[in-house]
C-alpha cells in the first residue's frame, strides 16, 4: 500500500481541522507533510515535524507530496486546483468546491488533463443521523415513501468571519446547503422532476440564513430540506413518511424511532373527538396501544470514513467515492434553488 | 333584537353538531325550529319541541323559519342553497361549501338574487390556536416574519364514513384543508404570488391524506400548510419565524411560547462547537440565557363565536364575518392546489 503524502494548502479554520483528523492516521496511510498559508500568523501552530510554506507554489516545488488538501478561502478553490493538478498532484477540495458551475468544470477538467484524482471533502455523507435515515430508506423500513424531511435549527443569526461576506460563498446554502443536499440526493438517487425554494436573509442583511428546498423526485418521494439560523429552535431533525410507518430523528446524535400503527383503522362510522379546538374524528390522540415504537438501525461512522477511503481509492482499490459528478449536481440544485427562490417559480430540474 | 328562527337540512354527523351548537343560545338569540332529512333513522333523535320533516322543500313549506343551516352531504350543498334562497331563507352552508369555484357561484348568485344573507360554517377561525397566532401576527410580536408555519398530523390514516369516496367531496383537503387554508388566508390578508404544493394518498387508495402547500405572499411572508393523517406523530403546530423572535404552538389547545435572544451575536471568531455529528459553529447548543422564553399572548374564543356573530349580521349589526368572496378565495387556491401537485409548477397566483 502507498502512502498519501498529503499538502494543506490554506492553514484557517478548517485547514486546522483536516490536520487533526490527519493525525488519527498511521503514516503508512496519511502522512500530512506540508501546510502553506500566505498568512505567516496562521502557520504558528503547525503540528511538529510538518513542513510550512508561504504560497502553494512553494509547497508544490519543494515538499515530497503526492495529494493537496485545498483548505483556503472558497474563491480560490478553482486556482488552487488546477495549480495542484499541473503540478500532478491528487486532489481533495474543501466544500463548496466551486462558486460557479462553469468554475467546477474547469477545475474537473484540469485534474482530469493531469491524470489525478479530483474528489471534494462532503463528510458529511458519514453523519450519523444522515446514515441512519439512509439505512431506513434502502431496507424499505417504513413501506413505500412520499416525505423525506431534513431539518437543521439554529439560535445563532449571525455567522463567523468570512461567513458573512457574499463573495467569500458566504451563506448557509454554500456552507451547509451543500451538504444537506448532498446527503439527500445520495439517499434518493433518482432524477428531480420538479424544484422549488425559498432563500431569505432574516438576520443577516448579506448573506442567506434560511433556506427551504422541497425537490420532487422521480420515484415519487417529496424532500424538503429546511434550514434557519436563527430558527430558535435547535434542532437537527429528520423525517421519513411512508405507507408502513414514520421514522424520525431529533437530534445530532440520531437520537429518534420508528412509529408504525398496530393495525390501520378501518373506515369508523361518526363518533368524534373533543378537542379544545372542538370535535375532531381524524386528529384526536390514538388509541393506547395503537402507536408501536422501534428503534431506528444501527450504523457506525463518522467523517474518518471519507479519509479512509481516499486511502483506497489513492491506491486504486475502489473510486473515489465523493465523485465529480455527484458535486456538481449539487451546485446545479443550488442554482436551481436560487433561481426558484428569485422568480417564484418551480424549476423543472432533470424533467 | 329579532331572533334566527333555524332549520337544519342534513341532521347527520354534522347536523347534530350543530343543533347541540344552537342549544346553548337562547331562544331570543336562535331558535332551533326545525330539521329535515331524508332518511327518517337520522331524525329519531331530534330534540324535544324541534320539528322534524323528510325533506327541504316540506320544512320550507311548513317551518317558520328565517334561516337554514345546510348540512346535508357535499355535493347537495348547490341544491339545498338555491332552494332555501328561493324560498327567501338565510343561508348557513357548512363546508366545504362547494366543489367547485362555478358551483360556488351559482349559490352565491341565488342568494345575492334573493336578497338574502350567505355565510360558510368555517368555524375554526376561531379555534384557539389559530387565534393567539394571528394575535402573534397582527401586532408583529416576532418583527419582521418570513415563514409561518400551520401542520396537522395524526395517527389515522384510514378515514370516516364518506369521508373516502372523492364524489362526496372526501379527503383531507376539502376536510380540514379548506380550514387551514381560510385560517392562514385570514391571517396574512396579502396576495398570494406563488404557490407550490404536493398532495398524496398515503393509505387511502381514492382521497388524499396528506398534503403540503407553499404560499408565497406579495407582503414577504412565506406560509407552509402540512397535513398527514399518517404522520404518526399526533401533533397541532404553529411557527411563526420573525427577525425579532420564534412564536412556537405544539397542542390543539395553543400550548406554546415565544422565543427571542437576550442579544444577537456579533461575528465571531473561529470557534466551534463539538457535536457528534462533528464540528458546528452554528448549530451547537446556545449558550445559557441566550434563549429567552416568553408566554403566548391569551385569547378567549371558541366555536360559538361564529354563531353569535351571526345573530348580529342577522340583525344588520355588523356584515358577515366569513363572507362568500373569502370562501371562494379559498376554493381557488384549492384548485391551484391540486394543479401545483399534478403538474410539478409554481401557480402563479393572483400575481
Amino acid at each position: 500500500m502507498e502512502t498519501v503524502k498529503l499538502g494543506i494548502v490554506g492553514f484557517g479554520f478548517m485547514g486546522h481541522c483536516d490536520a487533526d483528523m490527519m493525525s488519527t492516521f498511521d503514516d503508512s496511510e496519511i502522512k500530512l507533510v506540508a501546510v502553506a498559508d500566505t498568512n505567516p500568523e496562521q502557520l504558528k501552530d503547525a503540528p511538529e515535524g510538518v513542513e510550512t510554506y508561504n504560497s502553494i507554489e512553494e509547497m508544490l516545488e519543494k515538499a515530497d507530496i503526492n495529494t493537496v488538501m485545498v483548505s483556503t478561502p472558497n474563491p480560490s478553490h478553482p486556482e488552487m486546483v488546477k495549480k495542484a493538478a499541473a503540478a500532478k498532484k491528487n486532489v481533495i477540495c474543501e466544500k463548496p468546491a466551486a462558486m460557479s458551475v462553469a468554475l467546477f468544470d474547469e477545475m474537473v477538467a484540469a485534474c482530469k488533463e493531469n491524470g489525478v484524482l479530483f474528489t471534494v471533502h462532503q463528510q458529511r455523507r458519514w453523519d450519523k443521523d444522515y446514515r441512519i435515515m439512509k439505512e431506513v430508506y434502502d431496507k424499505n423500513m417504513v413501506g413505500d415513501m412520499y416525505v423525506i424531511k431534513s431539518q437543521l435549527y439554529g439560535f445563532n443569526g449571525n455567522m463567523h468571519d468570512w461567513h458573512v461576506y457574499p463573495e467569500m460563498g458566504g451563506g448557509m446554502l454554500y456552507d451547509w446547503g451543500v451538504h444537506l443536499i448532498d446527503q439527500m440526493l445520495d439517499m434518493v438517487k433518482s432524477e428531480i422532476v420538479s424544484l422549488y425554494a425559498d432563500v431569505r436573509n432574516v438576520i443577516n442583511e448579506n448573506v442567506d440564513d434560511y433556506f427551504n428546498i422541497i425537490m420532487k423526485f422521480k420515484n415519487g418521494v417529496t424532500a424538503e430540506i429546511e434550514l434557519g439560523t436563527y430558527y430558535l429552535t435547535p434542532k437537527r431533525a429528520w423525517f421519513i413518511g411512508g405507507n408502513k410507518g414514520s421514522a424520525i430523528i431529533d437530534g445530532f446524535n440520531g437520537e429518534g424511532k420508528i412509529v408504525r400503527t398496530a393495525h390501520l383503522l378501518e373506515n369508523v362510522p361518526g363518533k368524534i373527538t373533543m378537542t379544545a379546538a372542538g370535535p375532531t374524528r381524524s386528529f384526536g390522540p390514538a388509541a393506547p396501544g395503537l402507536l408501536q415504537e422501534e428503534a431506528l438501525p444501527e450504523v457506525d461512522v463518522n467523517h474518518r470514513n471519507y479519509f479512509e477511503h481516499f486511502v483506497k481509492a489513492f491506491n486504486k482499490e475502489e473510486e473515489v467515492v465523493i465523485k465529480p459528478e455527484q458535486v456538481r449536481r449539487v451546485l446545479c440544485v443550488m442554482d436551481a434553488v436560487r433561481e426558484s427562490a428569485k422568480t417564484g417559480k418551480a424549476i423543472a430540474f432533470e424533467a
